[in-house]
């Protein structure tokens, strides 16, 4: 099977790759949940232990709520019933009866936690409270699904906080920007930040920062989103405490949500015409080591082996009956950071060949240096993988001042609005892309909005989305 | 809140240790799934990655299918939906409509996985392929659901493996027996393996083999299943494969199920009146260090904080409101393995006061040698925990030649039994206990039917069960 080219078909490209590196099988019988197989199971642990390191590096707790939730418990908050209300898969039957009130399938998890929120917090001294889970949820959706990028089944890391007041429930927002930060880089991926607009944020916050990164697409894909839902969710839910002073008061509460998306991601923007390229941090194995035959090759192999192992994720290929050409390819497609070649030669003279995914040059290294050498280039690989993103991003972020050229333009683009609502539809309509929202943390001077020339200082990000 | 004595009421001791430690709440509104908190999860996350090493150490791979299972694919093995047809929830719709076909929550994953595996098995070359995975499953259990023991929501550990042939598959059934010695050691508790009577199989096995033990009330709980399915899935599944000879096979299969029962069984059968006894593999917090407040007690409580955590899972109780007693007794209760106590004592003459959960003894212990004496001490208290568990779990096992005594026992009986259905429903009913099945790799001289007398050589374990 041969993989297509990246830049000229990137569609097929990527739904090749992720079956031909074996992330994942589509072929299960149900449009959108798809089967993880163990080297695509094994970067979604590796995922996992990268946000649950850094949520809990923060005092995060990670605990595990039931699937499935109760509609009395469903429906309390009134703009999250309407937002998610048609997209819940429900169960009305167990075994041979009807249920009484039916249940739902987590589409995301406020409600089924909020109850027992309750319970648990009882004064200021339980505050705040910092929890996360990593589970599956679920959405009908029914627009075209997408490997990761648009799935009815899918991995979700949800982190949810309580707090004394709104401050403090602004300053988890700040956190959780900083821990995203960490994690996109890690993975290598870069991003913009904006507040969504109102008619975009989630069902039931106060406002919705949103991440979005660029695929090769030109089309902008939300990687992660932190929600302030002030007191929306702890009044319905009744989540109050006692307050030094004697009386009560409901909390305010934050949440922040990555899924899957980020391998879709992770994918699409790293990979080349070879196939995969994984950062370090998540990839299943960080070092391959390829013998070619030779003298003693086989036990040098193995030492190394034993040597790398107890410091990376170390492969060994001794498959007989492929030769090294064929594994080098082989390993290349799936994305492993750094090959280890070891052939006669290396054994003679006690050194190993080093090439890394990305710029796929042979290095010499010693045998002593070589943990040390591979840890550099792995940090090295990952740094290059991040600049090259970003730098890809950037290049397809522009100003536009009109609308038409903004429709023309593959990627997204950074506009004055005024803020009515009449110039929006007239951008999203005109342009059929969509308004991202305010860049977080960003001040402009005063300019012409792009549809009436009305001035203002609103800058907005624009783009095709997924 | 006072928890109750172990010995003189199991039961409400059992529920009140399992909320008061926190490892769950009871408290959501479905009744069979509950909430795990954060020290719960953990304990949960750490019995993962043991059932995962011991896996993998096998070369089984980790996978995940989804959690829905569309109902043509469920009902195509006939023993299997007679089995669980009567047990499932079903998903009927989705958003506004009604699903075309419904879907079930999987009970267990056969019928999603073997689909699947038609697909992935081409050849001989492809056997055997061992796979396994950690998801949560579903099942509407209409008699009284009981924490860990009975939930409708519960975590499971599924390892499922196709062969070349029917011995091919044995061996496999083998290895399993193993690999369930190393988990239930390392866990420390005692078992005994029955080879199931053919009314008590798996839906669809050709024959089952149970792992139980027993509860401080005298009933069997049910802890693994290793399951031989022969050819009965995967003729209707159609999973077959190209032998050498060049003619088509279909594969023999086997599964090996371990659920959160385990977890139930090591909170009933370590635990005391002081609280939970955690196995050190799995515990939380295997190392908790309690300063007595004095000069440079914090200081040296960190020092030895740093030193222990490159080694060992370790928490530091650095609370300023709790006295050491208070503290003593809340990490009792909450089954930490090791307690390392410093005061001012310690400091002056630099050593550490260790004491383990069970045996409440106080060493000292320089900090030279601390990591070392910990290491030990934390292996001694898994011995001893099994020791303890096993010795009595054989005290609750004894032989019986007449009904009425075997009723009356308190434990699990062995009796001899001719085989005959009319004999089995008479020890049945008449002790209002269950025939388990034949101990695994036993054999035994000739004796009498305890019901008729006939001669035989078929002994058979006989208990109360949960």
């Amino acid at each position: 099977m041969k993989l297509e080219v990246k830049k000229e078909n990137f569609v097929e490209w990527y739904n090749e790759i992720i079956e031909m590196a074996e992330l994942i099988d589509k072929r299960y019988p149900i449009k959108g949940m798809h089967v993880w197989r163990p080297y695509g199971w094994k970067l979604v642990r590796n995922l996992d232990n990268l946000i649950r390191r850094v949520w809990e590096s923060t005092g995060h707790k990670e605990v595990n709520f039931p699937t499935l939730i109760p509609y009395h418990m469903f429906e309390k908050e009134a703009e999250h019933i309407r937002g998610f209300g048609g997209q819940v898969y429900w169960v009305t039957r167990a075994g041979n009866n009807e249920l009484e009130e039916p249940y739902i399938l987590r589409p995301t998890s406020e409600t089924a936690m909020y109850t027992i929120f309750s319970l648990w917090i009882r004064s200021h001294a339980d505050l705040p409270l910092k929890t996360f889970q990593i589970v599956n949820v679920f959405r009908y959706e029914t627009k075209q699904t997408r490997s990761f990028i648009r799935m009815r089944e899918f991995h979700f890391y949800e982190a949810h906080t309580c707090h004394k007041d709104y401050e403090d429930a602004e300053r988890q927002i700040e956190e959780d920007m900083e821990m995203w930060e960490e994690i996109a880089k890690k993975v290598a991926i870069p991003y913009v930040l904006c507040k969504r607009p109102d008619w975009d944020k989630f069902p039931g916050a106060e406002y919705t920062l949103g991440a979005d990164t660029l695929m090769p697409t030109g089309r902008a894909l939300q990687i992660a989103t932190m929600h302030q839902y002030g007191q929306n969710f702890s009044k319905p839910y009744d989540i109050k405490y006692l307050k030094e002073d004697g009386t009560h008061e409901h909390v305010h509460q934050t949440t922040f949500g990555i899924s899957e998306r980020l391998i879709g991601a992770i994918v699409g923007i790293h990979g080349d015409d070879k196939g995969l390229i994984l950062p370090p941090e998540i990839a299943p194995i960080q070092v391959v080591i390829v013998p070619i035959p030779g003298e003693g090759v086989m036990q040098f192999a193995q030492k190394v082996r034993n040597i790398l192992s107890s410091e990376f994720r170390v492969h060994l290929d001794d498959r007989e009956d492929y030769t090294p050409g064929y594994k080098y390819n082989d390993w290349e497609m799936r994305g492993v950071p750094i090959r280890v070649e070891i052939g006669p030669r290396e054994v003679e003279e006690n050194f190993v060949t080093i090439v890394a995914r990305d710029e796929r040059k042979r290095m010499k290294v010693s045998v002593e240096d070589m943990v040390e050498r591979i840890r550099e280039e792995l940090a090295n690989l990952e740094k290059r993988l991040y600049d090259k993103a970003k730098k890809k991003m950037e290049e397809m972020i522009k100003e536009f001042e009109n609308l038409d050229d903004l429709k023309k333009h593959n990627g997204m683009g950074i506009v004055y609005w005024c803020g009515s609502m009449k110039c929006a539809e007239e951008i999203e309509i005109k342009t059929e892309k969509k308004i991202l929202g305010y860049p977080v943390g960003e001040e402009f001077p005063e300019g012409k909005c792009i549809v009436c020339g009305k001035e203002t200082s609103n800058k907005i990000y624009v783009a095709k989305t997924y």
